[in-house]
């Protein structure tokens, strides 16, 4: 259950966690190229990468005629963060949380994630007692976080349901339908065999985001677990949420989206789950409710198959343990997208802006986790977006 | 638009349409062989079946192993009602409500009715000043009796969205769900380019059936059109209800189902469509109402698509005037199952049965269009599963 000791190679993965976003390619490419000691090592100019490791990361990244620089790109990106670097510090804070990071050299690794190939976390920050379930015993619970009674009530026989029948509801620690699971699933299951709920977070485990749920929260880290990719301390930003989405759907033998909007990101949730060929199921609901739009949305496209209860989606999920459904919707699956036509880096840019006071390009550089030359180009575009505001001391979000 | 004057093939079919039940494979069968006019004389005893017309019929008919006398079974079944012909007054009827005969050798036949094969109805005895649309421009718009405020709302959204769009909205004249579609398209359109709305009955086009949409069935015969393939006069039947819902499925480009309970005619009529390859939409609801049950269970297991409004059943419907979508679900289509696990001959039995006052084996015989036997036999297995008292004056329906 422990980690013991903490090796290099632990301590690697835990500092390369707070140097690159979620889903870095080039970061994650490196590793697995060289190893996470080694990437550590090259991220910090300490070794230089040799031309063997340039042209392994180049087939790995690139298309055929590109020419670009991919690991130049990505230790631009990675140097404004290097001065933040404490790995050993925020090892200290998890273990004082009785916390553990969960790496893919542990035994407690989830083979699920595999499925998430180049994708795939370089650890689990995880706070808990319990060790991370199987994929067949997770099953996704998510939704709009302004929930309707309806969404709430379904929500919770659902929830209630799948604990019931020993399944670890996962969800977003979110308010709304992702709270309304948490709460349903802790309310139904006490004996301790297995963490009654899963919170999967964008921030640190550390954090209790959003602060309305900082006591369901700090009961799912009691009864269940809090997990996590990014290291203690870290703020949830957008793109941090929506690659948090990727491990839910990786997680979970099963994802049901109980409300949603036309737009929403429990849609983004399920589009990975379909990706991944994990089965999804939407709640069907009132068609005069713009809450249900997003799950009818899936219905009618056929990203998701309709669950009204608990034994619906135990179903979907196939039996306890077992692997799940498998390749169904690989082949048809699109790749996520961000939800306002952004590029990755204006979006990190965006989150990265203050609404109410000023930031420098240095700051977001540090901030973003970009290369000085993306913000400022992620600015212009922001900027032109009429989402980015220029003023002679710094830079702030526009008002909407 | 008219039949002109009454040929003796157009007379033949009016008569076999009060000989034969809808979709009595016997009498359809020889139909085919023999044309509706020999037919008629064989089921009147006026000319014998050779016996290169029975190895035909056998041929059409007959599993490989069949040593039943398929001729003989219909002639017995047939025999009680040869007293009850008269196809020129029932034609006469039909002209005093300014009604027409359309046959297969009429120009007014739809097209689409082919697709039903061998069980394609003999003739449609129809009511109304437009001629039947092409299937391209009809939508069929169903549902429970017993609808909600929900469902009616919803239906009244979509059958105005589609009248509103140039479809006519087809329908059986029911309470509840059927009524709303009904109104709701007649109150859409009123400029007499296209029948608003078109209502198959299972009974006679001169039977207003319930009694309460008398005077709802009245306007569609005036501004729409009231379609039935029995004769005036024919009481509606639970047998011919179900197969009037193959009519309804196989008129229309699209059937919708807008709520249904987990058991629904509403649910045969869209198992019907997927069986002729038509799309088939359902609209979702609260998974607490028992009204939308059907529908989600349409959604769940396949046959049908998620629908909210009426530009989703357009999209099903394809283009205005355009063939539907084709054979998607011709393959893994269940042939359409009777509701309580019946014979057709116990449920045309059991339709005969009067719950207030007492029927003879004799009458029955006539009222079912079945033989002596059949009805005997049928008797019998009703008594068995409680469904028919017998007593010293006769038989009656079981209360339940």
């Amino acid at each position: 259950m422990t980690t013991g000791g903490t090796d290099s190679t632990t301590a690697a993965r835990a500092a390369l966690s707070r140097l690159f976003e979620p889903s870095d390619t080039v970061g994650l490419g490196l590793v697995s190229v060289v190893g996470p000691i080694d990437a550590l090592r090259i991220a910090r100019g300490e070794i230089h990468a040799g031309h063997d490791v340039r042209a392994q990361l180049h087939d790995l990244l690139g298309m055929p005629d590109d020419r670009r620089d991919h690991l130049q790109e990505g230790l631009s990106r990675w140097a404004p963060r290097l001065g933040d670097l404490a790995p050993e510090r925020d090892l200290a804070t998890l273990e004082r949380l009785t916390g553990r990071l969960v790496t893919p050299e542990s035994s407690e690794w989830p083979a699920a994630l595999h499925d998430l190939q180049t994708s795939a976390p370089l650890c689990l920050w995880v706070r808990g007692n319990h060790e991370i379930p199987n994929l067949g015993r997770l099953a996704a619970v998510v939704g709009s976080r302004d929930s309707t009674n309806y969404g709430s009530s379904v929500t919770a026989d659902m929830a209630s349901g799948l604990a019931s029948r020993g399944y670890s509801v996962v969800s977003g620690g979110a308010y709304g339908i992702d709270a309304q699971a948490h709460r349903a699933a802790l309310a139904t299951t006490d004996d301790g065999a297995f963490p009654a709920t899963v919170a999967l977070l964008a921030c640190g485990v550390d954090r209790y985001y959003p602060a309305g749920n900082e006591e369901l929260l700090r009961t799912v880290a009691r009864s269940g677990l809090l997990i996590s990719e990014v290291p203690p301390g870290s703020s949830p930003t957008r793109w941090r949420f929506l690659q948090r989405n990727r491990l839910i759907a990786a997680l979970s033998a099963v994802t049901v989206v109980v409300e949603a909007r036309w737009r929403s990101g429990a849609l983004n949730t399920a589009h990975h789950a379909a990706g991944l060929g994990r089965p999804v199921g939407a709640v069907p609901g009132s068609v005069h409710s713009a809450n249900s739009a997003g799950c009818h949305r899936l219905l009618r496209d056929g990203t998701a198959v309709c669950v009204t209860d608990a034994a619906d989606v135990a179903e979907l999920a196939g039996p306890l343990g077992e692997p799940p459904l498998g390749d169904r919707a690989r082949e048809d699956a699109e790749p996520a997208r961000d939800q306002d036509g952004l590029t990755i880096p204006d979006l990190l840019v965006l989150d990265g802006l203050p609404v109410r006071a000023f930031t420098t390009v240095d700051k977001l550089a540090s901030v973003a986790g970009l290369s000085i030359r993306e913000v400022l180009r992620g600015l212009a575009r922001l900027e032109l977006a009429g989402l980015a505001h220029r003023t002679s001391v710094g830079w702030r979000r526009q008002k909407e």
